[in-house]
């Protein structure tokens, strides 16, 4: 299909913490996808417009095409600039207000969820729950959403009911390419010895206050007794997913579980529920979130 | 005193993982002290021989003038140039081979000390409780040392007997300034809000496994709320601090403890361990660490 081909009815934008993807949709159908320009900041006043322009220079866009964007946008002071709605309720609500921007794009903004106790946010896994929700309807369980914060939330009669996140993902980045851990685990490969992925999953579960210890043992054995990277690499990710999974137990203890998450993320936590005797259908978050995105597109379009 | 009268007998050398400190002695008297260039890289081949010159530069150094150095001494693979002593043994060893330099300097480098199981590693620490050995003879307990890594060792009948290292120092950097939780913290005092450093402290310690989601939930709670600076700060320490403490218990239950630790750190930690009925008392590292050379120095020049 040539560019001049690609006359979306409407836009669907996610937009991650580390990547924004913009797609030409008609109705349920993707007819191309893009990945915004990485050296546009989306937090300047019209970053997110000047990416959507960049991203869709290609495409022919009739005046007035929607635009159905979900995920993290956040002023530089760090706020949200949607309204979160607070859980239990269903993951996908009104799309609300219009969200005008400098080039005349009509954004709509999916807003994200919010829980007052204990406190917590998300903003686009509400729109990959509402598309596996879509996909599956009458599911209830634990959808698990492993990513740079990974968020475990609990879905029954078509509402998220409750949800935990932790940042696993974002202590996993910052220890295997910030830390004294760099030199030992760089290049290593977390799925590549699973019997230290499973010792230090048991480990972590065990005694999960000894974290703190434990990585600086990762250290201490290297520079000891030198160790293989995807060993180390291995080990780490581990403790870390162990850890989570000790505290998220009231999550997926008896539970249906779904795992939303790429392949390698998907495939550690599904071992690692494995290990505790929990099976876990795994979904591509790609397709989840387009098919939320979707659902959201068709609720505020009724005639499409 | 001028520089033109700056005679050391010999040289004391720190070398921390982030500076490097160098004090021209007479006997026990700290005639003048330098901190190391940060410019020059000193895991650089010629490094630390660059870096001993240029602090020393105002000195007059008397041919065969005796350095001794404690702490991280790492080749750019990661590997330590001497060999670790390993546990139960003195902190101070034979400080062994002279390592000559491309100067001529004669460096003699206190080896770390070692522990196969758990694996585990100090260097320079072992200087510091040396130091502390040597102005408390006889001392028998704990002696927790707050740092980028902070560590609790065992002394008893002159040995250490064994030891923990904990990353809590370099999780806490990490969080702070590299993490979610930047906009967050950024500009708070640890010990601001002792409330919420307690609070902290207490959760960790209850459920420790929750680290990761407790985490997650300040940035929630600032994004919902709004948090002080200070108060976000205090219970970020308290959470990393309490998740050390509990694993730390057999170390410090029922022991007489010593803290050698820099300011903040060390009140944070005597603080913590008053929550659970642990009096500390408080030393401070520097002071520990030149007595440790210096008992380095005396064991190896005996007619001094």
């Amino acid at each position: 299909m040539s560019a001049a081909a690609i006359t979306p009815d409407w836009i669907a934008v996610d937009r991650g913490a580390d990547r924004l993807r913009v797609w030409a949709m008609q109705g349920a159908t993707r007819l191309a996808q893009v990945q915004a320009d990485a050296d546009i900041n989306p937090h300047a006043p019209d970053g997110f417009d000047q990416i959507l322009r960049a991203a869709t220079a290609g495409w022919t866009i009739a005046a007035g095409t929607p635009v159905v964007a979900c995920g993290i946008a956040q002023s530089p002071q760090g706020r949200a600039e949607a309204p979160f709605r607070a859980v239990p309720c269903a993951p996908l609500g009104d799309p609300g207000a219009v969200a005008p921007t400098a080039g005349g794009w009509r954004v709509r903004i999916i807003p994200g969820l919010s829980q007052s106790t204990p406190p917590d946010v998300m903003q686009g896994d509400e729109t990959r729950i509402a598309g596996f929700m879509s996909l599956n309807p009458g599911w209830d369980g634990v959808v698990c959403l492993p990513g740079t914060h990974s968020r475990w939330a609990h879905v029954s009669a078509g509402e998220v009911v409750s949800f935990q996140t932790f940042m696993t993902g974002e202590l996993l980045a910052l220890l295997a390419t910030q830390s004294v851990l760099r030199t030992t685990v760089t290049g290593g490969d977390a799925g590549a010895e699973t019997d230290a992925f499973d010792s230090g999953l048991a480990d972590a579960m065990a005694r999960p206050e000894r974290l703190a210890a434990r990585l600086f043992g990762l250290h201490a054995a290297d520079l000891l007794e030198g160790t293989r990277a995807d060993a180390a690499r291995s080990r780490l990710s581990g403790l870390l997913i162990g850890a989570e999974l000790g505290a998220a137990k009231p999550y997926w203890l008896g539970q249906d579980i779904a795992i939303l998450g790429a392949a390698e993320p998907a495939r550690l936590y599904a071992r690692a529920l494995r290990t505790q005797g929990v099976p876990a259908t795994v979904a591509d978050p790609d397709r989840m979130t387009l098919a939320g995105l979707t659902a959201a597109y068709r609720a505020m379009t009724p005639a499409t």
